[in-house]
């Protein structure tokens, strides 16, 4: 049901906690499921230095999360920003269709950091 | 939003994982998010001695067959099969109520192990 990639980053996730003093923090929650998750990200000269991530949400969610912020860290917020849940989802060489919501949740929770970030700037 | 409780069982949950030689397997799917549970028993003389679980599900799925699981050690199939996912919920001080779906895994989850080893002995 799982490809190896989803199953690395859900029993083995990157990025798993909070940055003291982020440039930016979102949060997110999804109401087909009641899952929450929250995003801090330091930024520095328009680049993603750090980015790690707190969730109560599944293990597709966990991997989903932890995949997007190994993408977007090294990136500018312009990249980080297009990184679409499509995107996440094939470098886990997949995810079923029902828990595509999950990488979802990821995308909008990257988006509000970004965003909080850019105002606070 | 979550118990202390909740948030224990969460972070630091009990019987994870599987049983070599089970006396009975559960595995039960969840059709609104998606996520599934397996649930494995090791029974003697019809007491539980034994009960672990694996899940992909979310934070709340987790804590419930943590406790779940913490609940029917020691019990005999009768009063295992009685404990109510509500019951479960209580334990943790409450879930809120768009994640109690959670815990009725765990509850559906234990059934079909009970039934397993019903059906095998
Ligand atoms: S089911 Fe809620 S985040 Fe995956």
């Amino acid at each position: 049901m799982y490809s190896e990639k989803v199953m690395d980053h859900f029993t083995n996730p990157r990025n798993v906690g909070m940055i003291e003093d982020p440039s930016g923090v979102g949060e997110e929650g999804n109401p087909s499921c009641g899952d929450i998750m929250k995003m801090y990200l330091k930024v520095e000269n328009d680049i993603i230095v750090d980015a790690k991530f707190q969730t109560f949400g599944c293990g597709a969610a966990i991997a989903s999360s932890s995949m997007a912020t190994e993408m977007i860290k090294g990136k500018t917020l312009e990249e980080a920003w297009t990184l679409s849940n499509k995107a996440v989802a094939e470098a886990l060489d997949g995810l079923p269709p029902n828990k595509m919501h999950c990488s979802v949740l990821a995308e909008e929770t990257i988006h509000k950091a970004i965003n909080d970030y850019l105002v606070k700037s």
